[in-house]
């Protein structure tokens, strides 16, 4: 079966985000990625702003893995979500309506295992070595090396928390996915054939 | 660069095996998997029955995590290696010279980690889902659900170790491969395609 929807987790730098929209054009379908704050500011009647604080916070900050909170106490009573849960509630609501909505390619913010159990779903990991991401964070956001190094070991370790907090697994580990695949090794472009090629050809 | 070298590891039931074989055929190149242990034998000195036993025992067993012997004493005399660590060396030699003769695909014996530096490798992970690995096991070996999950499982824990020993590395981390593919979700024919054209590719 051909997948309706691919989802795409990425190591900061593997440029991850610009094979998935390749791939979204290619394929003609729904691109998500900062699109989701918005979206799930609709759908969940939050601030849009205050998602959006959240996603900035975390990757400026190692996600910090606040102790999960029961949704209901002893007496039925719901217990207040903090900010960080609401903002993952909402954006899940709203990753789960853009594949309800049609054929799409979503990435990170754990879509994989939000949208698991669909059996339309190709959930793809990217990744490179250390070396090549440096050098792309070098040339994209105009930092030094030590800078890029300490970006991505950051927004890496927020990317794992994030995901192994509300997962419980572990992040980049191949089996959690359908596909991984070395941007390094690959190249931008030999990864969007690959990721086209399977979802064409299912 | 088109790698020379392919190597893929696969867990057990995943159809790693069969998938390599097709990928050798398709790429017309050399393919190597039991093959590698008479080669071992001629490129060590060791006897193949002896290289063949350890391979044995080491699927029948969890692989037996021995302390790692240092080569050498402090007085420069060569301390007395375990067989597993001299068949690990027979057959990584083996490999090496497999590599320097020509184009091939080697399946596992941590071959990544053994021609690791070498810029013609792509590194393959295959895996599956247990539903769909106990299903192949239970046609292949014709065991009944429970002994192939058990053979699953036990071959598995082997070959992590055995990964782990060698190489000091987690087995099955998307990080340590070029591309893992999940063959429950790809179909061994989707496996052989997505290979084919990602060797072709580069």
């Amino acid at each position: 079966m051909k997948p309706r929807i691919i989802t795409i987790s990425r190591e900061y730098g593997s440029g991850g985000r610009e094979i998935g929209r390749k791939v979204a054009q290619a394929l003609g379908i729904d691109f998500y990625d900062k699109e989701l704050i918005s979206e799930a500011a609709k759908v969940s009647g939050l601030d849009e702003n205050l998602i959006r604080e959240v996603e900035e916070t975390r990757a400026a900050l190692p996600f910090f893995n606040l102790p999960t909170l029961s949704q209901t106490s002893g007496d039925g009573y719901a217990a207040p979500l903090n900010v960080q849960d609401q903002a993952y509630l909402a954006e899940s609501q709203a990753i789960r309506a853009a594949a309800d909505k049609g054929p799409c390619l979503i990435v990170g913010r754990a879509a994989d295992y939000v949208l698991a159990g669909r059996a339309d779903c190709l959930n793809v990991f990217v990744y490179a070595g250390l070396d090549v991401r440096i050098k792309r964070v070098m040339e994209r956001a105009g930092a030094d090396e030590a800078g890029a190094k300490k970006t991505i070991s950051r927004v890496d370790r927020s990317r794992a928390a994030y995901y192994h907090y509300y997962t419980g697994q572990e992040w980049g580990l191949a089996k959690n996915y359908h596909v991984a695949l070395d941007s390094g090794y690959l190249g931008t472009e030999g990864c969007v054939k690959a990721i086209v090629g399977i979802a064409q050809e299912e």
